[in-house]
């Protein structure tokens, strides 16, 4: 690329990894991806969106305030229905917390509390959240810390704007706070600790692992930013991205919030957030959507944040489009009240706890015994960890051969940051059951199947 | 604000001049705003959006894609109309140019052409489109050129990432090209040249003033510009902000594309983009909307990049959002194909129209006559200036005085660059007659005239 006048973040900015892997898709008809991220096409919410839209729009007296500008922030009923959801949601998994954790949640004055509305923003999905918030944290040269793996697009995210990552270890049951410390001592003894600004954290039903991080594991992680605060001369925020949240299938789930609280108890799949945990008030920073567990097409996500970096970001929105459009935010707003979201959500769990059992199987059946299966109890992913010596990248004949064979996985190298201090993990697969088909997902894991028993003899 | 782990843009970043103002007015109820750009809501497109998204919606086939992911660059379908669209202005109002310069724009191959939708960018609203241009092509302490006075929000931009912006005086018929070349021979002398990426010109109807620069003016600036890349060692662009371009209500405007070219002929509201001017191709950003003309609760923005930067913004946008959201899409391409756009557009300037003939008789009823008013063919303002020695700023008497009498402006110092070359004009008002009532404005311009008789005996 002739780079002419761009600014250096012009210069620098990758392509998406993936974008190749979208283009090998489209060139071969018959493929079958188990790469894509998108969410499951037949239970979007069509009807439900045609039915809020026309309620909105059926007079002028509702449909002109959807069409016309709001405030940078969210309008005022999406970010009251939003911040009550978010309630709901961590007051249904705190059952079996102390009652002072739940009691920070629910009781406290309005303004006061850990989800009241005033603290919710409302943005162009929870990308742009995290877009803005590392925009209002970072100056180039600083450092995230990052779950190794973690999601691509906020690795591009960073690497865009000239920032470093830096992994801290995931193990299967979340992360690694041993390794998380051992990281901090590092930053702290090499002087970077002043350049550290936040762990980010893809909380539950991980991109790319499947893996949910407790609530013990939020609140140690917690703790040990705080322990090196004092080092850093600043605050060191949790960023918790909790895009897949509600998309939890496995059983004893908070499926609904309707069942009896007692059956909730202690479940692993379904932990409170961050928020919940003690010093979450000043320190995380929370990262919704409504994409997928309503729609990417409509594309709302939000974020509640501490201050100063409600104000930074709300600034900042203001220089990116003053606020996101309000004819989504009311579509939101009208499924929320209405329930119509809940059901919804409700019905997409049970379609993608099929679609994971139907993997799940697969592999049971065409996958050589030695891959590793890291299976999920939600969102949209499973991880496949091959032997070390077999690499599985764009480049790798595994890639490749599966590729001839009319099957496409994400290469597991890509979902890991630019790290000198270890060598990049190169024999993992990302498999998504959220886009295919019943029919696709097993006869794709049967393709993919085929390829590895070549490599795996 | 205690800024903690803050980034030097997250410190930075101002609020937006005119949320105080917005503040304002929340607080008096009676208060009429001649301040706000919104557009006007009794017109709003709520039937026309409802029966769109009606039909998108209505059945799984066409409902599913609007409501799952798309790709980045935005929905293939709008992109075609959005090119077709902009060929259409740009042929419509560049009838009486030479045969060559139309012929650039209508008959080449798909690929070359200027107004190709392979050049076209979907957006949420142009300001996503400046912003993100502005990222690709400025690093901290680089110069843009601006209209003095220019739109504010794009100011914020540049105060927020860094930059410096440089006034080039505005007269009232355009950019005043003489000062321009004597502001890039100021930049040439101290050697700061190379620091200057682009020329920012709110081309039509502009924001806060109502100017419209002539075709024969771009082609001016884009010849100068052209003439200093050697000196500043990599290519001056020009990023044409053409957000109000079809509010034109003038007589004789290209109000609609029925009417016979010949009519249309020379139409100084109309002149063709500078995307039309030799050069353009690979020098002029285009930044449009559907905000302003069919709905702001909508969003939907375009640009029309050239490379480098089209790939470079394309990357960008991955970054933040991956992509505007669909629905949105699939609404305005469904009231682009039907025709629906064209017709709503054709009323709208009708009631555009109509206001600004309210504003003008009120003001010319009530108005001291030593206030020069330049009123516009098109857009949502007309622009006052007082006397030089008569501030109008937020702390002058002027302001405090209208505001006790309900009455809201935005003083035109907010529209100026923060340039240490030349002290801020503070003398004149944008008065918008965009949301307002034809009662309220007239009741406004009565109260704000009463206010400036007091001062200008």
């Amino acid at each position: 690329m002739k780079t002419g006048a761009l600014s250096q973040m012009g210069r620098r900015t990758a392509p998406p990894p993936i974008s190749w892997l979208m283009q090998a898709a489209l060139s071969r008809p018959k493929l079958i991806s188990l790469a894509a991220g998108f969410t499951d096409n037949a239970t979007l919410p069509v009807e439900i969106s045609r039915r809020v839209l026309h309620r909105v729009l059926r007079s002028p007296k509702t449909g002109r305030p959807a069409l016309q500008y709001g405030v940078t922030t969210g309008e005022t009923n999406l970010r009251r229905l939003t911040a009550r959801h978010l309630q709901e949601l961590d007051s249904f998994s705190s059952s079996s917390l102390e009652n002072k954790a739940r009691t920070r949640g629910k009781h406290e004055n309005e303004d006061d509390r850990i989800h009241s509305p005033e603290r919710v923003m409302i943005t162009g999905g929870s990308q742009q959240l995290l877009y803005m918030t590392i925009e209002a944290l970072c100056d180039e040269g600083d450092i995230v810390l990052v779950e190794d793996p973690t999601y691509f697009v906020f690795l591009s995210i960073l690497q865009s704007r000239g920032l470093r990552a830096c992994g801290v270890r995931l193990a299967r049951d979340g992360l690694d706070l041993a390794h998380l410390e051992t990281v901090l001592q590092r930053l702290k003894k090499s002087g970077q600790l002043r350049r550290v600004k936040a762990l980010y954290l893809v909380s539950y039903f991980q991109n790319p692992t499947g893996v949910t991080t407790s609530f013990a594991k939020k609140r140690g992680i917690l703790k040990r930013l705080k322990q090196f605060e004092s080092a850093a001369g600043h605050p060191i925020y949790l960023i918790e991205d909790a895009a897949y949240r509600e998309l939890c299938f496995s059983k004893g789930s908070n499926a609904s919030p309707r069942r009896p609280r007692s059956s909730r108890r202690d479940d692993p799949a379904s932990p409170p957030s961050a928020l919940m945990a003690p010093g979450a008030r000043e320190r995380v920073i929370y990262a919704g959507t409504y994409s997928k567990p309503y729609a990417p097409g409509v594309r709302v996500g939000f974020g509640i944040l501490p201050e100063p970096l409600f104000t930074a970001v709300q600034r900042i929105k203001g220089n990116h489009d003053f606020g996101t459009a309000n004819l989504l935010q009311q579509l939101l707003a009208g499924a929320l009240a209405t329930g119509s979201y809940n059901r919804h959500v409700a019905k997409i769990k049970k379609r993608y706890g099929r679609k994971a059992r139907v993997m799940k199987q697969a592999i049971a059946e065409y996958f050589p015994s030695n891959v590793e299966i890291w299976e999920s109890g939600g969102g949209l992913y499973f991880w496949a960890r091959l032997p070390k010596h077999i690499p599985t990248g764009v480049e790798s004949r595994v890639f490749q051969v599966a590729l001839k064979n009319d099957v496409l996985y994400v290469p597991g190298i890509l979902c890991y940051a630019d790290d000198p201090s270890r060598k990049k993990p190169d024999h993992e697969m990302r498999l998504s059951f959220g886009s295919a088909s019943e029919n696709n997902i097993r006869e794709g894991i049967k393709r993919l199947g085929r390829v590895l028993h070549q490599f795996l003899k």
